[in-house]
């Protein structure tokens, strides 16, 4: 959290205080939702016959943000980052409960941008805040929970990829990651595309509301390409090839070489793109149905029989020498 | 956290390997859980026409338990919590989410303990752990979302109490802010009933359970009978009057005598006991059939007309100070 928030220009606020002044900044829930913030828990109404989609992420002050942060990015970016889990599910997202852990010197001013950021987001991504808890502590933290529904026949998982099946991509990579690089170096401009990409990333709902339909796998790209394409060929027991020249890079990041751009695209965490294992069969549709939508869908490998995950670059196979990419612990 | 679980005996694992050490010492979930831990997102299959209750607790280190925790005590107190709400709420808990926030050094053997502690408590409640998160951070926190279903007819909330209603509360007060001063005193017996109340707080499910049949408003006590109360009855726009010699105490409380035991009862948090607003009629079945679980509920006084929360002893009107409770900000 940036240092001038933690000087204290009014005293202290109460945990109920604090709720409210929170909670103030969020639209009324739709008639799905039946009790919200205020009562024990959250009643909401589930749709006839799907299932429920529930997701948990947490952003840390210092681990997932810094103080270049606003305060209304980090309340976006709590909300985007499960957000895109439950599009990567193929899910519709309905509602979110936060727990917000905070230093007791954080002002008013501070919590109301947050919640305005979140908020923001909430009403263009139509979900509703239902519930949260305030706690005190050392640190920032902001932990969502997302809940949404999605048909039982349209529900993805990582697990549903076979060989043959297409690898489709959403937006393009590498500029979240570079984003953070030139925050870190404190020479980012704000308008920045790639800088944006970090502090404030667009969770890619209207492909996730519709990949139901056309995918057999999701997964959203928060660790880097390879590595979330690992996890995805590991539950699926198959392996991948990807096309390097495919790979859709950020303007930003293509910019600067083939040999700088290469790892972030390949290994830059937080770009929050989705990447679908999709049959044959159904890629053109799920290209132009989401290019409806104002969604590019780049076609960036296959999936393959076996473990191995294979780079092919315009001279053949590409070395890679591990498949790690962002390990909050690593 | 205790300080022995930050030496390093081996070196520090990355993120996966701990959500896979966390996640085994979880039985298999049920049929209604179609994707769970390991996926993007948990899918469950909701019960047909229940309303979806859900809740987010959260518990940090030096804040919500201390050193003289273990590993396991804190485990079971995280999911203890969240899942008291969805008792209060007249829900049947079926699914629970993990985000855990831990310093880099924390020992293996510490996570393991600490999931089997949440473990034990989850099969008692026939709850399975559908998802989960795990980040650094500078302090132990635990972040767990509770995931419930309650018929529409008997979801039960803060609002709905009436005057002429019987408030009704099972268990006993004071134990656990008892507990809680005798391990900051540090002349705690783990055996003692006061500290395993702080420690191990067992949440009111099979009352939970059947509540909403008979109930007309909820609330679980989490910070103290007369500011829990005070919720009800600003929620419900109503007062109440509650009688002292009818409000059971803790046994160790109690044996302090009036003076002692009066705030412990009255203000202390955290006993997690549940407290109704039951119209007359319904008192007598609900009773029983609480009984017959083993579960015994204490009338402790009525709602009425207003605003005012009254006390009543032996020679009447007892003064209150203050409705303050425990507020983690206050």
């Amino acid at each position: 959290m940036p240092a001038d928030t933690r000087r204290k220009r009014r005293p202290p606020r109460g945990e109920f205080e604090r709720i409210s002044l929170f909670t103030r900044a969020f639209a009324d829930a739709g008639p799905d939702v039946i009790a919200g913030p205020g009562d024990d828990c959250a009643l909401t109404r589930p749709a006839p016959g799907w299932l429920l989609v529930s997701k948990v992420d947490q952003i840390v002050e210092g681990v997932h943000f810094s103080g270049a942060f606003r305060p209304e990015e980090i309340g976006h970016k709590a909300l985007a980052v499960a957000l895109s889990d439950l599009a990567a599910a193929g899910a519709i997202p309905r509602w979110f409960l936060v727990a917000l852990a905070m230093p007791e010197g954080v002002e008013d001013r501070f919590l109301s941008r947050l919640a305005m950021g979140m908020s923001r987001l909430a009403s263009q991504a139509r979900v509703s805040l239902v519930g949260g808890n305030f706690s005190r502590a050392s640190e920032l933290s902001l932990t969502v929970t997302t809940l949404g529904e999605a048909r039982p026949e349209h529900a993805l998982r990582r697990s549903g990829a076979s060989p043959g099946d297409a690898l489709l991509l959403t937006g393009s990579l590498g500029g979240a990651a570079l984003g953070l690089r030139r925050l870190a170096e404190g020479s980012a401009r704000r308008s920045s595309a790639a800088v944006r990409a970090q502090l404030t990333p667009t969770p890619r709902l209207e492909v996730g509301a519709i990949a139901g339909r056309y995918a057999a796998a999701g997964i959203d790209l928060s660790d880097g390409l390879l590595q979330d394409l690992g996890h995805l060929c590991e539950r699926s027991e198959v392996g991948a090839e990807l096309e390097l020249a495919a790979i859709p890079m950020a303007r930003e990041v293509r910019a600067l070489g083939a040999e700088a751009s290469l790892p972030l695209a390949l290994r830059g965490g937080e770009d929050y793109e989705l990447l679908f294992a999709v049959p044959q069969a159904r890629v053109a549709p799920f290209v132009r149905a989401a290019a409806r939508r104002g969604q590019i869908l780049s076609r960036i490998g296959r999936v393959v029989e076996g473990h191995a995950l294979r780079l092919l670059g315009p001279d053949g196979p590409i070395p890679l020498p591990d498949r790690k990419g962002w390990d909050h612990f690593g």
